[in-house]
């Protein structure tokens, strides 16, 4: 659940443009401040099963919109690439063919 | 116009998962394969008018989603910051601090 929640938070932060303001609205109640479906549909005065739907609607947006730009998934394999070069920097030269490849490897992800 | 044309191709290749097959196939006989809106028309056997508004239609949206998601920009700061890599990597020590200041740069955009 925690690793869902924080994959489910990073693909909010990527795709929020191009939600709604009420999709925007209880998505960041219920993933940035962690309220729970019933202390939302209380907040709101709408029910909670409303709120249910509409969030796992926004989920699965989220994943559609994911499965189009990949924007998380290249996000996640620049962050592995910067921290390997960030090691081998630390022990190669600059011009070492395996610090070089690492840089190649990051232009590659648009 | 040429300008227009290529930054057009950019934000095509950047959002062409999020538009439909019909907005697709226009844009990539128009910008890509470069036939005029009167040839489009002739091949699809509508108007040419039907043709223009689409393109017209679908120009405003590639805008539209780069207004919200930034994905040219984001690229065209990586490409200038990993140029400016190239050229210092020539000439500095991997732990010159410019070298340095350019990969934390880098790392910032996501």
């Amino acid at each position: 659940m925690l690793e869902k929640t924080t994959k489910m938070n990073m693909l909010y932060d990527f795709y929020e443009p191009l939600l709604t303001d009420k999709q925007k609205e209880y998505m960041a109640l219920y993933y940035r401040e962690d309220y729970s479906l019933g202390e939302i549909a209380n907040l709101r005065n709408v029910s909670r099963q409303a709120i249910y739907d509409n969030i796992k609607r926004t989920e699965l947006l989220l994943e559609k919109y994911e499965g189009k730009l990949y924007l998380y998934d290249k996000f996640i394999k620049r962050k592995q690439l910067f921290h390997k070069l960030d090691e081998k920097m630390k022990v190669e030269k600059l011009s070492d063919r395996s610090v070089l490849q690492i840089i190649e490897q990051l232009k590659n992800i648009d």
